[in-house]
């Protein structure tokens, strides 16, 4: 029988800190980690080992990692763009990396430089490398869709994990929908066949974004699906701060809501959980998202007048 | 075989405005219904019945009727809260009415200051009174679930459904979520229930609201279920004035924009809809809702170095 419940990955302290522009002081991020800890979360992505010319809000990743390391039973992931930040990752203490492909030439090439045929081949020396104590992710960017190129077909997504799944069975792959233009109707179908194809080796994970105010019901299809474990973001981290109302990531309070009502388990206390994404929405330079936040704090209102 | 295509009831000129304290001219409603109608809507909800007093922004209820009215192929819907006001519709020219009845006791009585009870014995009396070709629909508000008292038993609705349902049997039924904190799941449970109990005597739509992020999810759980028409307003107006980010009812264009994709012909063109939306949004006093439009309106954004 498939467990119904669900593991959460808070991706907010990486993925959604990233895009910020003003420096968050290290000790605000550390009591941020804390805070989501307190609430729960036990899988977190917590910084990113990456050029600090390229990324300056995760210049101050070791500390991050250390921080992040000594809060208890949590498993702290941070993301990798090549061997070489591997190397310095492990170094600083790194047990769970997260290295990113995209599957198309466009978004790849303007997000790591890169073609996705070159991103596979670094993927394959970071195996070739790797310290077999050290857990990996894989996360699959533009998987359904491209900032650029509009969708990509399934049967492109499919070719390039034909060529990765095999090389590390027991990975984690995450099916990233990168722009939030997915519909829950393609996430079911790219999972249902993945899972197929690849059997029980790599463990799935869904990675959505609420751009398009999708993120949770493409949530919700990929759990149909039979995928337990969710990337989400507190506050909805994770919006460009070029585009005011196109907000990020799913936000990890949205998701749970949602979860719990419907009686499935996450281990979130959803109270804790909503006072760190209020505190994140406030961070200076911070495009917040999220619903269910939102709702709450607005005074109740039961309707004017023939409410339908 | 189930027809895939949907009809959208665009219900912001009554439900969108109603709540919208500063009159809105006249001649303002009418140049967005003409848009609305332009863009391909061929069901509006465009105003109601009621005391001026308790809802001042439906006075112009005659004229707005009399312009939609003029609009080639509009299905024009109004809302009446009793049978005096429904025989002032008919008298201005309304050929399609809206009655609400609240499933649960708390909401009734806000709402219309009279119990469930109450409302069907005046629902019984409407479909004595009604002219036979004046087209007739039920909206069962809080039909999931209660601003005051929390989530509704689906035994609780299907009660009230078996006391009505039979009294018209070619009633169009509409099962709203008030409150937008439905899940899709007890969405797709209801409507399943319900239609294999009426049959194909009634038709069905599902009504929901957006506040919790759940709009189009459960727009999508009514459509899995078999349900083709869906009541949205246009900017997600709706909102509770007094709850700014408590946006309401499921915005018309998150939910074309999401049907589309999917492959799913709604009839409407995106395009104008969206310029409706967007000067719905900046009506004063509006407090408006939905994504689509605010993540087609920010600059595009391919994410910042190492997008997930």
């Amino acid at each position: 029988m498939t467990n119904s419940n669900v593991t959460l990955v808070e991706v907010g302290p990486r993925d959604g800190f990233q895009p910020i522009v003003p420096f968050i002081p290290t000790q605000e991020k550390i009591r941020l980690l804390q805070s989501l800890h307190a609430a729960g979360l036990r899988r977190i992505e917590a910084t990113a080992f990456v050029s600090d010319r390229a990324v300056p809000q995760m210049a101050d990743a070791t500390e991050i990692l250390a921080a992040a390391s000594r809060l208890p039973g949590l498993d702290v992931q941070v993301l990798v763009p090549n061997v070489k930040y591997y190397e310095r990752a492990v170094e600083a203490g790194a047990r769970h990396v997260a290295f990113v492909i995209s599957v198309s030439e466009a978004h790849s090439r303007n997000n790591v430089r890169r073609s996705p045929d070159e991103a596979a081949a670094e993927y394959e020396r970071l195996i070739e490398t790797i310290d077999p104590g050290v857990a990996l992710r894989l996360n699959v960017a533009t998987a359904f869709d491209c900032p650029f190129d509009g969708p990509v077909a399934a049967q492109t997504t499919l070719a390039l994990l034909d060529r990765l799944a095999p090389l590390r069975p027991d990975v984690e792959i995450a099916l990233c929908d990168t722009t939030g233009r997915v519909t829950p109707d393609r996430v079911a179908s790219l999972f249902d066949t993945a899972m197929a194809r690849y059997g029980t080796g790599p463990s799935w994970v869904f990675h959505g974004h609420d751009t398009y105010g999708l993120g949770v019901a493409n949530v919700l299809a990929a759990y149909a699906a039979g995928v337990r474990v969710f990337d989400a973001s507190f506050g909805g981290l994770g919006g460009c701060p070029f585009a005011p109302g196109a907000t990020g990531n799913v936000a990890t309070e949205d998701v749970v809501w949602t979860l719990e009502r419907m009686g499935i388990d996450t281990g979130i206390d959803l109270e804790p959980l909503l006072a760190a994404a209020a505190e994140a929405a406030v961070l200076p330079g911070a495009n917040a998202g999220g619903r269910v936040r939102q709702a709450l704090e607005g005074a109740r209102c039961a309707g004017v007048g023939l409410a339908g």
